[in-house]
């Protein structure tokens, strides 16, 4: 039943280092062979003979089949996982921007060479929400499923309001303790957690949709202002994505800052840790709290995923057969808080109802409900210095 | 791949109304063609020909491949699931006192015939950690598992310490609204925990234990003193059942009342809600909430194991293969709180230590560490009214 596993790994970085610290502990039927490297010249904590810089030295070994796949790269890994997994290798990875864009593709290449691809690790940490999507909400009626799905923007987030720090001051806290990166707009202006928000859309509803369809808006924009409206409103900002059904075979996905109330149960989700909060008929509201972050978590999550291939296990994408009737849109009105710098903002957006306009000395806001059709097409515009939009609940 | 279920379904009470209002919303392939219940005078939504007084209508009939069993009696429910499993048929339960009670004879049975027996409803309602034990952390050294398994007392507990009712007047608003049976002893006893808590100790480490073997004290001997005392030092009392590794090769497994502090996540847990906290090595503190109890709640997680089996899913009790090692134990020193009534019960019990005594006019208490072992052995002087012991973390 348990196959030997013998594993090269792409990577060895803070998740390729903290799997291996794990793996060590454990007396698991596993073995690594080979570590694919960029940097040859870096110092290692390992004998010298475990890593290349050829990536042959794992595709090319018929001895290898497990491949474990931990590089930023997400071009270099598409080319890795897809040629591990048509030379009958099996694949792990973390890779949510590599997975999210060719989804697709790879279930099709699993399917016709019956190897498997699994990715755990890709969307919030150690929690296992793909495997519960996956196997456990497969019969029900999911409403929707939304959550914290980025450390970086949550833990900024929880400086600001914890702690009454400026967006700046807990960006440059973030970044200090690597948190975020030095360019952090990966985070913070939305497309991390959007592309693990097409992988969660994939296995929640039995859909594929390109991340660049996906409306995403950060928090790189955030004011003081913002800030101080949220506080005297007893509101948290948070960033959260969101994929939801609607009008029975529709499901809309979206990124949004969000103003969160005190009894959103994503409300006390607090500094680098995960949340997703999942809908159900039925079941009702389904919460998974995790470490999303970091080495060790991920690496956690690396590993149940290779533990899981020693059982021969594989995502079935069991929904994609069914789902022929549920297709993606955009077409959905949200309410939300617009602060502008500039008149034309306003009198470019097509808001379907206003409800609140404020004029300050230093800030406008409208508060009211808009198409993400219309925020799509007018993206740019809101993306403009001066502007900061959230959708109030 | 998918096999069509016809099924056969003991009980029709607040679960199985739950589970077929849940199936007759859905385009599932399956078909429930006769309930077998205990009163044939009730009066039923259903059509008459769908009922049956007769066991044999289920079990010896060849079409039906599925059983879903949801009654009370644990016997009557073992008897059926085992000639179910013995004869072909797949079993779907939410019994936890028959399936904790026999679970090692249950496995074996399913390894013998290739039947498969799923019991997701039973831990838990709508929470699926029975398969996330399974199946996620089956490659991880588990540190430990607990939470609010209990909704009843979950719920009485909420009441004294959110609305500052009393332990009776709590226990009798539970009653009303049906979240406690007339004789509330299972629940507030601990008896349903404890069940709970055997089965998933047997997910989690690969063990069989006797649910007569595990400690369970409960709340039913909770006192305005207790509740004071608590509120005092800004805690609240949980029902708490614990599955932890010590010593790298033992499981300890008891039920206590606890003093949880505001910090811990399960002090938030209100009501009939569940939670369960995992702790892992690497992956930290990982938490799972959802509703525990309730006809919906518990028929989705029901359902859940009804779609699982159409694609031929069963629990591999993989750890049992690998626990060898490990195994049960109650020689585990705690720190408990103990209220007293008589002197001689103090005097009887061995403390290892004491670091607190308080001696008042209407209440005396001790806080000190005490083995499992000799609260087992004197549980019954323990359990006598006027005393009541909790953990204090």
């Amino acid at each position: 039943m348990r196959e030997k596993l013998i594993i090269g790994m792409f990577g060895f970085g803070v998740v390729g280092q903290g799997l291996y610290d794990i793996i060590k502990t454990k007396k698991l039927n596993l073995e690594i062979k080979k570590f694919v490297i960029k940097n040859a010249d870096k110092k290692r904590s390992l004998p010298a003979e475990l890593f290349s810089t050829d990536p042959e030295a794992i595709l090319a070994d018929p001895a290898i089949n497990t491949v474990v796949e931990l590089i930023d790269d997400a071009d270099a890994a598409f080319t890795f996982t897809k040629r591990a997994l048509t030379s009958g290798k099996n694949v792990v990875s973390a890779n949510k921007k590599m997975i999210a864009t060719h989804l697709e593709e790879l279930a099709q290449i699993q399917q016709e060479h019956g190897t498997s691809l699994l990715y755990e690790g890709a969307v919030c940490g150690s929690i296992p929400i793909i495997r519960n999507l996956e196997e456990y909400y497969d019969n029900e009626l999911l409403h929707s499923v939304t959550g914290i799905f980025n450390g970086s923007s949550n833990y900024i987030l929880s400086k600001i309001f914890s702690e009454g720090q400026s967006y700046d001051a807990a960006l440059k806290k973030a970044q200090e303790l690597g948190f975020a990166e030095t360019d952090p707009t990966l985070d913070v202006g939305g497309y991390d957690p959007k592309y693990k928000l097409a992988i969660v859309a994939s296995h929640a509803y039995g859909i594929y949709v390109d991340p660049k369809d996906i409306l995403n808006l950060g928090i790189d924009k955030l004011a003081d202002q913002d800030i101080l409206f949220a506080k005297e409103k007893g509101f948290k900002i948070k960033l959260l994505p969101l994929a939801k059904e609607i009008n029975n075979n529709e499901v809309v996905l979206y990124v949004l800052p969000k103003f969160v109330r005190p009894d959103n149960i994503l409300y006390n989700v607090e500094n680098e840790n995960n949340g997703v909060l999942v809908k159900a008929a039925f079941a009702d509201e389904q919460f998974f709290y995790g470490k999303g972050a970091g080495g060790h978590p991920t690496g956690s999550a690396v590993l149940s995923d290779i533990a899981a291939l020693r059982y021969g296990y594989r995502y079935e994408y069991k929904k994609h057969l069914d789902a022929g009737q549920i297709r993606f849109t955009s077409n959905y009105v949200v309410n939300v808080y617009l602060r502008y710098a500039a008149d034309d903002v306003l009198q470019n957006l097509a808001f379907e109802s206003i409800t609140e306009r404020f004029y300050g000395e230093d800030f406008n806001y409208v508060i009211g409900k808009i198409n993400l059709q219309e925020i799509i097409a007018k993206r740019d515009l809101i993306n403009q210095p001066g502007n900061f939009i959230a959708e109030v609940l």
